[in-house]
């Protein structure tokens, strides 16, 4: 460990405290983080199978973090010893703690944290926007926007890139608790057939559609997107495509071709990557199973076997660290309260997988695209995006 | 070739004259044009060989069109028979008027318009742009642009994505005349190095360097852009993608990457496609030996194997339609100096070529992609792309 840590570039000032108190440090100064590996099993674990089970072993407590989680994130990213080959962020973490070679994993001795935990829409209440419960990238349309107000905007953003009017079908896939769906119809006069498997995030949008008497223009259906029927002149989708798996990427264009009329229009917005990657296995194992974000050219899947044309990509990257950071600051300072609905297990994974997003958006292992798209044919095009900047806020 | 017409869906106004005089319409009313086969040779050439031949003919005048030749082409690109198998506009053309399966070309007949011609700067001073010399798609700010305006609003569209400024150093990749290089140095105060390996277009854009005091920002370099050495801010490339192949993505890709700082931006401006298709064979052969438009999934080879990150896409298809329709007005506006500078037949290839441009961008056949991106671990990216659409003009 020693040796370890001497190898790391700049002395980053990071320390290790062993389980008998003995402490060796990478800095000449004194230590911003302190790791503290509570047991020689807790070390054995790390050293042998560190992708998996830092994340794990953090969880249960036995390791312990002085000092803020994603500043060890980051100084162990970015001054890793050469001698450690580039990875995720976390294997990267992975490497500064082991310094061993990854290896495969054992049989979980966690559950994913979503089949362990019944996760409530209560919980995600107590730290998403409250107005749109939005569980993705927020967009900051002014440096000071709140998460509130960022995330209205993004919607707006969507609905502009979208060129929504009333009247028009909007088919969403994969629609979380509903917001995006309401707001297309109230703000827009849309009506929007939304589709998703949680039985539990349907019945809270279907609650909120009737309450704010929306439930004629929206209609949530329990049902995979696939088992879309009907015409539509819009197809959106925000922070499902991450879910779908590559092998997949055909069927869902075939599923928009074949919803989609000649003149409709269309949105994906997901988490992608700059080049192909594997999702960092502890975050893939407990947070969100299956999960893969895909880069633009495995996104082409999608689009050039039904000559879709891309008509815009933004990457809002950053956006997604500030909405992640702001997300954290809620659930920081509700943690308390989640303690009482599960225990501090929960907690500590919860706030491991905020910190590293917020990593891995900042260090740019991980992006946020947005891509419109219609029919190669349809000349209905705007002129320029300036509609998605000049407007009455 | 009366059975072909009849085949056609829509009854297009479109007549066939033969050589004989015996008139085949596939319409109910009078044609809105009429193709005149002049001899039994042409029509059997046309049927044996349509892909190249038709243009081939057309250029010779062994076929006439009375009426738009654009019309024509739409015509003939929309109507076409459900037993003629999609394939470029200039195929569906062929097909309409052949009804013939593809063949192999033949040795050509006719060299490749550039070898053939010496093609001179002063022929397209007679139609492009006076003050930049763009022979890249403008960009229409206002829907009453000319085509000078569109293209110093392209430049300036262009360096605000770069995000350029004063001191900025600048490696520029196929420069054609050097407008750009010109432009960047004069309005911006940037230093550009820039890379063609055209002797004629340098020539050029050295002397109105030196004319306009530029010489001291501007240097023309007549190499290969894979020459290219030093470090840059800036890489920037518009409209030479179409012609380096896509065997050779992954090596320019490696260019950007070694000329680039850590803190760089890149733009590339290049025609494109929705999905993968070969390019037209009798522009390829005639006008643009070698090229080809990818798709952006095809261009993900120049980004991901360096960890780009790709910030923005946009695409302005129909401004590239737009542009072409000015061009090709100037040129016909000129033609009779065109014809005196060359002859007859280079007049009608090159008509064709700009008629068939128009048709392929209206008809969403062809695309035009900006690409911004700039290294994955950068965070000095603009919040927003607003800054693109609120400026002083």
């Amino acid at each position: 460990m020693r040796k370890f840590l001497a190898a790391m570039r700049n002395h980053p000032p990071i320390a290790v405290e062993l389980w008998d108190g003995e402490r060796i440090s990478a800095c000449k100064g004194p230590p911003e983080v302190v790791l503290h590996i509570k047991s020689r099993g807790a070390l054995w674990g790390i050293v042998t199978n560190p992708d998996l089970y830092f994340g794990d072993a953090y969880i249960v407590g036995a390791v312990e973090v002085e000092g803020r989680l994603l500043r060890l994130i980051e100084l162990a990213s970015n001054n890793r010893p050469d001698f450690i080959k580039e990875s995720t962020w976390f294997g990267k973490l992975m490497g500064l703690v082991a310094g061993a070679p990854r290896v495969n994993t054992p049989e979980d001795a966690i559950e994913n944290i979503h089949h362990h935990y019944d996760v409530s829409n209560e919980f995600y209440q107590l730290w998403l926007d409250r107005d749109h419960m939005q569980y993705t990238c927020a967009y900051y349309d002014h440096p000071d926007a709140t998460v509130e107000e960022a995330q209205t905007a993004k919607l707006h953003h969507v609905c502009r890139k979208l060129r929504l009017k009333p009247g028009d079908r909007v088919l969403e896939a994969g629609c979380g608790w509903g917001g995006l769906a309401r707001f297309m119809a109230r703000e827009y006069g849309a009506h929007v057939r939304a589709y998703n498997i949680s039985h539990q995030q349907l019945v809270f949008a279907r609650d909120k559609a009737r309450a704010e008497g929306l439930d004629e223009l929206v209609e949530y259906r329990e049902a995979d997107y696939r088992d879309a029927t009907g015409e539509y002149d819009v197809f959106v989708s925000v922070g499902m495509l991450e879910h779908v798996g590559k092998a997949n990427y055909r069927e869902l264009g075939g599923v928009v071709d074949r919803c989609l009329t000649a003149e409709g229009r269309g949105l994906i917005h997901t988490i992608g990557r700059n080049r192909p990657r594997v999702m960092n296995r502890w975050i893939e194992k407990r947070i969100f199973p299956g999960a893969y974000p895909p880069t633009l050219g495995e996104m082409s899947e999608i689009f050039e076997p039904y000559d879709f044309s891309v008509l815009d990509v933004e990457n809002l990257r950053l956006h997604y660290e500030r909405t992640l950071d702001d997300w954290r600051q809620c659930f920081e300072a509700s943690r308390d309260t989640v303690r009482e609905m599960f225990d501090e297990r929960f907690v500590r994974a919860w706030r491991l997988y905020l910190e590293g997003s917020i990593h891995a958006f900042r260090n740019g292992d991980l992006q946020l695209f947005q891509i419109v798209f219609q029919r190669g044919r349809n000349n209905d095009v705007p002129w320029t995006r300036e509609h998605l900047y000049r407007h009455d806020r």
